[in-house]
């Protein structure tokens, strides 16, 4: 179709987009065609200069452009608490909710043993260094209400035994089998005003 | 959260894609940066490339890199039918189902008296040149069952009067309403084989 290998090219990695498949990515093609100067280019640039400038926060796990995410890097997130989350689309959830005050610690998954995936494939460890480094208080932990993310709170609560940190969880209004990320806000400020010792 | 104003500057024109909302673009954004050299970086490129290549084929109006599409430039296609369409993505509908072997001709909308879109604003005045230059015998109107749709076949129809090319239009299989992008292949080449005079 007039040279449109190219075009191809463009739809079939839209396609690999979570949420997108051929045909919705066939029309975001079209539409980007369209809205060459306003919406196609912008994008190209944010694409290229994100894929640069994106990295891992490495304190939390973040992500952000430096090397030390904003959270991190502010004096007033240092109130003694730290909300441990699996995702960093987790963290960005929380933050909408706008409720929590303290720091974060994104783990980067859950554990399960069937995928092989143990405390150090995680940032388990790194969790328990910053809890004995950074005068911790209390630690939240927010993740899913799904079997993987229980055995991975229980876990971690024993991993924080005998350092003298409170450990919380997430409690009133998570519901069973729900993803953090799929909660309105409300409800994400509501289980974390309620929040129970774990 | 650690300078990430360009990633929210990214998530924000991600977000403008039909198909993605502000959630699944956040998604969208994550999945990239996770891979950013399989998929985020050749996306970034792919979308460069287009953005400058990309343009309209001048004959009917189909999508492409060079100014005749590889449609129009195939002597193959040149059968003496020509396949009206509403849009490019109609096009590719059509192109998908594989039993059309002539050429099209994408008006670029329908008529609407309320939109005040008029038979200039679409690529008819082209259509009726293309019916006396390129020796067409047949015009099939690939139309939406739509009340739009149907007007603007009705009104083509009556412009090709005493030109002596047939025109007829896809019958059998497309539903009352139906957008032929949303239609499977397969209800379009029946539809094609089915045509009937208009
Ligand atoms: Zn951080
Ligand atoms: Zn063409």
């Amino acid at each position: 179709m007039g040279g449109t290998d190219d075009i191809e090219a463009l739809i079939d990695l839209m396609a690999r987009l979570p949420g997108l498949g051929p045909r919705s990515a066939r029309r975001a093609v079209l539409h980007l065609i369209k809205k060459r100067g306003p919406l196609m280019t912008p994008l190209a640039d944010a694409l290229s200069h994100v894929a640069v400038t994106a990295r891992e926060c490495v304190n939390c796990g973040n992500i952000g452009t430096s090397d030390l995410c904003d959270i991190c890097a502010s004096e007033k997130r240092g109130n003694g608490e730290i909300c441990v989350v699996e995702e960093v689309s987790d963290l960005w959830a929380m933050e909408r909710g706008g409720a929590f005050k303290g720091r974060y610690h994104v783990l980067g998954g859950t554990l399960n043993a069937l995928d092989a995936v143990g405390p150090d494939d995680l940032r388990i460890p790194q969790l328990v260094t910053r809890v004995a480094e950074e005068g911790v208080k209390e630690v939240i932990l927010a993740l899913n209400a799904t079997v993987d993310g229980q055995t991975t709170a229980h876990y971690i609560a024993e991993q924080l035994e005998g350092t003298g940190v409170t450990v919380t969880s997430l409690a009133q209004g998570v519901p069973i089998g729900g993803e953090l990320d799929y909660l309105d806000d409300g409800t994400i400020s509501t289980a974390l005003r309620a929040r129970k010792n774990f």
